[in-house]
């Protein structure tokens, strides 16, 4: 079978000053791959006419379907419209579909248009419109010599409906595809090089048909499976079978076997058994309980959580002892057991996760050097605690330390069965 | 002046499946453009030669600096190595340097070495060896034909040390650099295009060495002015003029003029008036906590939070009636109102920011779709309120309340000064 190449080109100065980062690409690629087509490239240029030219030149040249987002907008630093149209050797009409679609939004916001959102409507007469319904601008959909290059918006949401709407059905309609299964799992504690080394073997005797990657992030490791083939009932069962083997050697490590987040892993948890969960946060300011409500349906096992930043809010809200504060200093396991408690009784939940520590860049100490954190997770009967000594910058040591806490308390979970 | 142009090469399967956003590309850039290069592409790579050469050759004749990262780690699906070594004409050779830093690390880490730790010493010896001073994996330096080549490790803060301590200041010595400059302000309350058509004269009017740039995100826009020039002083004041009166056009939407965030900006009032302030969190789910607590320094200003996501919390902690709750619901303008007072009483602090609202997939009603939000903001003696209909998936949702509350809260500091 034929495999589909696409390439991603992103559009906009923004993307090579740097003060945008480009979601789009990650999130276009993962939707691409679900559907059996490989992204070989993807290049980003600025709203330069001859770099986005060439850039379209060079995919042509290796990829079947090209996607492009960016440079659609109603201001006039876009110049992606004009060039598709002299591409694509079409001229500008205005598409009474898009024209309505803009009428229709304005009339929703109940705002006034301007000429310049009435612009957002014309398109090159060669293209076949792809309707926005999230906002004004129209994506295009071209064809040459065998290619597909589809051109979408920047603005996220918007290049999200049109490609689940519009682009991907097309593209499965206009393509006959290969069929390609992942397995993923996330694992914890334990760093990449000694997890390859403990599964070595079995890499080594992986089938050629099934891939292997390493996809470190923050102090977990993900290990992917993927596999290509034409029947998708043999090829599904061939990946199976091996990724039951390698969940055996990974074992304790595994936090999930699904290809989802570690706060997702824990609502799962909290879900089957039926139970509640707070949280007491200093160092982490509230990322764990943001982390936990960025999953719809968390209503159901979370209840609330203190931010407890300065001391006197640990003290007054949470009970912690004023002589625990003195005598340990926040930054203890003392401290955050303390916490876990006053959060259980404060919140009326069954598990608690607390957490304090120095995340810098300021604050350290020789004792308590920045990167320094105390975990309690517990229920009412016991706690569970845990020190860590991160050596990152803020962001980074925030990260960690929620994504750590999460895990502890996933453990204490288990132990607790 | 000649202009150095710069390419990023990015190499990694998991940027081409789309595991892993790529934000090492955007500081990058962000690095070279503050020291005056350009950066004219960016392409992601995966683990694939033939992709890998191609991308080099095709920097090689477009860029003057082409900074590399990914693919260096010690596990199986990274061939960078043994590739640039071959592009470059070189043969493998143990660095000592690379070596004692290998050895060091894990004398730290107290964890034992297996022999893929050793092979990261390996460099080709064509190379100057970058020292990584986070990490394991050296960096390399490559020069052919006046092209500079820089391979990194794809960890972020390992590449984000090497950059700052090595690549830039032998980058600056090695090429004579231009002057650019940036004058950066954030607006929030005003669309794209109401603003462009707002500033379309001082556009038009813009001398030919600015460049003006609108970079929307989250309901706010960004606006850039960027020059390039020899002379610094004479540039400097050429954008600056500029500068103040794009200011004054913008007006009261002009959250700040300095190149910060929605956050950072309030976190300074803050700091300037001497104030506390806290949040009473519902729908946000403490990420106006954490997005207030990711700037360093915010325990000055910054108290603490309840996250009341279950309606006992908001009735139990924060002290909101339950006739207001069951009268208008937990997503209504008294609850907000309420949930301010609870938390200015419960957190002791001069003002509080509280969020109520439903976020999406679920939850939504006729009289309260998903998308709708009410943000108290307050002191002591006033409370102002909003309500929002966004209409967005959950997660930008919460990005939009979060936001857009913070933006009440500063307009409210405005209006009590």
């Amino acid at each position: 079978m034929e495999k589909i190449v696409a390439g991603i080109i992103t559009i906009g100065d923004e993307l090579l000053i740097g003060q945008v980062v480009d979601t789009n690409s990650a999130w276009m690629a993962q939707e691409l791959n679900k559907n059996g087509i490989w992204v070989g490239h993807r290049i980003a240029v600025g709203d330069v006419r001859v770099d986005i030219w060439q850039a379209l030149d060079e995919e042509f040249k290796r990829a079947s379907i090209i996607l492009i987002t960016g440079g659609l907008g109603p201001t006039a630093d876009d110049i992606t419209k004009p060039l598709l149209c002299d591409y694509f050797g079409g001229k500008m009409v205005v598409s009474q579909e898009a024209l309505e679609n803009v009428k229709k939004i304005f009339e929703k916001l109940q705002r006034p248009m301007i000429p310049r959102n009435l612009q957002q409507a014309e398109v090159p007469d060669v293209c076949t419109v792809i309707p926005n319904k999230r906002g004004t601008a129209p994506g295009m959909w071209f064809e040459k010599e065998g290619r597909i290059f589809v051109s979408m918006p920047g603005v996220p949401h918007e290049m999200k409906g049109m490609m689940t709407d519009s682009v991907i059905p097309a593209l499965r309609q206009h393509f006959k595809l290969p069929f390609i299964a992942h397995r993923t799992l996330l694992t914890a504690g334990i760093g990449e090089s000694f997890l390859a080394d403990h599964i070595k073997t079995f890499e080594e005797a992986l089938p050629s048909s099934i891939k292997l990657a390493y996809l470190p992030n923050y102090g977990m490791v993900r290990l992917r499976l993927t596999i290509q083939g034409e029947d998708a009932a043999a090829t599904e069962g061939l990946i199976q079978a091996q990724f039951d083997t390698l969940k055996g050697l990974v074992g304790e490590w595994m936090v999930t076997d699904e290809d989802i987040s570690m706060q997702e892993a824990l609502g799962r948890m909290l879900t089957t058994r039926g139970k509640t969960i707070g949280t007491a946060e200093s160092c982490t300011g509230g990322y764990i309980a943001h982390l936990i409500t960025s999953i719809a349906g968390s209503s159901n096992y979370f209840k609330g959580s203190v931010v407890s930043y300065a001391n006197e809010i640990k003290e007054n809200v949470l009970h912690v002892s004023s002589s625990t504060l003195s005598t340990n200093g926040a930054v203890s396991e003392p401290t955050v057991e303390e916490m876990v408690r006053g959060a259980l009784d404060l919140l009326n939940t069954d598990f608690a996760i607390a957490t304090s520590g120095i995340m810098g860049p300021g604050g350290g100490s020789l004792e308590k050097p920045v990167g320094t954190v105390w975990v309690a997770v517990g229920n009412r009967q016991k706690t569970l605690t845990q020190k860590f000594s991160f050596r990152f910058d803020r962001q980074r040591n925030i990260e960690l330390a929620a994504t750590n806490a999460m895990n502890l308390m996933r453990k204490f979970l288990l132990l607790t069965d």
